[in-house]
């Protein structure tokens, strides 16, 4: 039996981890396995109903489980609300909470989808990469983040905060992986300016002397935001700073054409890993049957290779969501004219179909 | 007379400053104007020569001068010295020290250069923005800036920081100019998490009721990333942090199809400004006379419109460009297969032609 948190959250959130849920269920028929759901609640939805944006309940719920599976948080609503009662707020918590220190975000290029990106067939074509974006620290969490008055003048300071034993950890979580597959790594940094670059980049050395079969590049970031459209080919696995890492991964969604479509899987050294989209709540389209639940879906196949290993099982469901869109099913962020769009509920139906 | 201090830089900054500096003289014959050009070391040479990547005597060249050409900064060769004598470190002083907060880097669609671009022609058809990004504050010049050891444990740290009186003028900057274009600004921050990001959001809707006829849009940066590549169209006036700035105006360059064709402006309050291409010192092509020099000209031509106020003569550079692309002329990075290359030589003497 495998225990699963759901986290649905905010906005589209709700409609597409359903939508995951009831293709793991279509995989639990099919293999007989039990997949145990329990829901909590997170973001704007916490706040309103608990008052936080992480309620303890749900934290312990997920420390319990063998992994979870999470929606997307934040709105409109909550958005002048003081930062400690964000909807984001929850999200960074769990991470933090969770230790989950190395986000995992595949870029996967579509055949059938090549129509829908904005960058040319030539480009793309055959593009498979990994971002591994470090998800604990670096500018995200560092202190101090806050205003102050500076010589009678009003500032305000954030801070890129690294011990180095972080980026060592997450350094080497890349080789490992990169090991694994295309037996390369970027290291994407800007080390002519930061001190935390340079560091990071000196890690990165050391780091791989210990996997010699792995080449190491180190690229700037500013040319690895021109690299990854200009030829995104040349990547295997990507990895860097949290902030960097969150540029980056939303600039390769547009290698697929949408947001819509990446999967990511956010990993710590012992506990239980978070499997998200990498889309946020869309509350333009909240409620109204219209969001794509591939990502969600792809997030629940990579918690199924590696939460619980469970690899043919992954297969399956990455392979029906080829297939439905080999078939020309499409819901509206990826349709081209012409296409017929199909809605969350029914390109769910789909994939269980496939399954 | 106009005085016109030259800093060639390292790598190809030499071969494209050359370049400029000629499409400037035929510019004087042609118009009857006198630019008096003086030279000055920054960066890798000067680091050799002098022993610090911003002598003395550049600085104060520069200060006295009406303008500076800036070409490029940087090489392997300098990799490894400490952050103090880095080439790098010339320029961010050079930008500090002229007190440059205003990086405007305009992004034009060339409809001759569609093929080179890897977006798909629908896509980046008609775009034209501009980013301003904001150059002596954020995440490159904040302290501390340094390694550490906290609780015995290695660690390092860079800032983020940001009088409120900064933010205000380049957001204002941004305003002003695009009151001038197609009066749309999008303020680019990552307010979800950071707490600059959220006063750089409160102080853009500030500005923002000074210039009723101007639409504010705020865009989180992944976002922004996204969009970039996604819908180029929509932007007019983008306004960021520096940080942000070099990321996204370096994915940018791609709708031209190469960072060789993206001319900058830095501007102060009152002293000289500072123009450069927005490439670098490529030192892979370095001294081999295949540098595209048409971004350090069209950084010439920004010159004469915004330091001088000689906008027929700025048209005529820009104008020139267009023919010589139109006319199918290429250097190697914008090329396509079959297209005859010119060198840099031989691309400037067609820009002179043209003039
Ligand atoms: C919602 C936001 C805080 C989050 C982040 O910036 O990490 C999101 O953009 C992501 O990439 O998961
Ligand atoms: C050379 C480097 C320090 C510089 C920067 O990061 O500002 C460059 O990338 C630029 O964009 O002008």
């Amino acid at each position: 039996m495998y225990r699963i948190a759901v986290l649905p959250g905010d906005g589209i959130g709700k409609e597409v981890t359903r939508g995951a849920v009831k293709v793991l269920q279509a995989i639990s028929d099919r293999f007989g396995h039990t997949f145990q759901f329990s829901y909590g609640l997170i973001g704007g939805e916490a706040i309103d109903r608990e008052g936080t944006p992480l309620p303890e309940q749900t934290l312990h719920m997920c420390k319990q489980s063998d992994a979870v599976l999470l929606g997307a948080v934040g709105g409109p609503k909550w958005d002048k609300n003081p930062p400690h009662v964000r909807p984001e707020k929850g999200l960074l918590q769990i991470r933090k909470e969770m230790n989950l220190f190395a986000n995992v975000r595949p870029v996967t290029f579509y055949e059938s989808l090549a129509a829908s990106s904005p960058l040319k067939p030539h480009v793309i074509e055959g593009a498979d990469f990994v971002i591994v974006r470090e998800l604990t620290g670096g500018l995200y969490f560092g202190k101090p983040s806050e205003r102050r008055v500076e010589k009678g003048e009003e500032a305000v300071v954030d801070t890129l905060f690294y011990k180095r034993a972080e980026i060592e950890r997450i350094i080497t979580f890349a080789f490992t992986l990169a090991q694994k597959r295309k037996k390369k790594v970027t290291s994407v940094d800007k080390a002519n300016v930061l001190e935390s670059s340079r560091m990071w980049r000196e890690v990165a050395e050391q780091v791989a002397k210990r996997f010699p079969d792995v080449q190491l590049e180190h690229m700037l970031v500013d040319n690895a935001a021109m690299q990854l459209v200009r030829s995104p080919k040349q990547f295997d696995v990507i990895v860097t700073e949290n902030m960097f890492g969150d540029i980056l991964s939303d600039e390769a969604s547009m290698l697929t054409g949408s947001l819509g479509m990446l999967p990511s899987a956010s990993l710590s050294v012992d506990g239980p890993a978070l499997y998200e989209p990498i889309h946020g709540s869309a509350p333009d389209i909240a409620g109204k049957n219209k969001a794509n639940p591939l990502a969600t879906i792809l997030s629940a196949a990579m918690m199924l290779r590696l939460s619980f290993g469970l690899t043919e099982e992954a297969d399956v469901i990455e392979r029906a969501v080829k297939q439905v869109l080999n078939a020309g099913y499409r819901t509206a962020d990826i349709a081209q004219h012409g296409d017929f769009v199909l809605s969350t509920t029914e390109m769910v139906e789909k994939v269980k179909d496939a399954i």
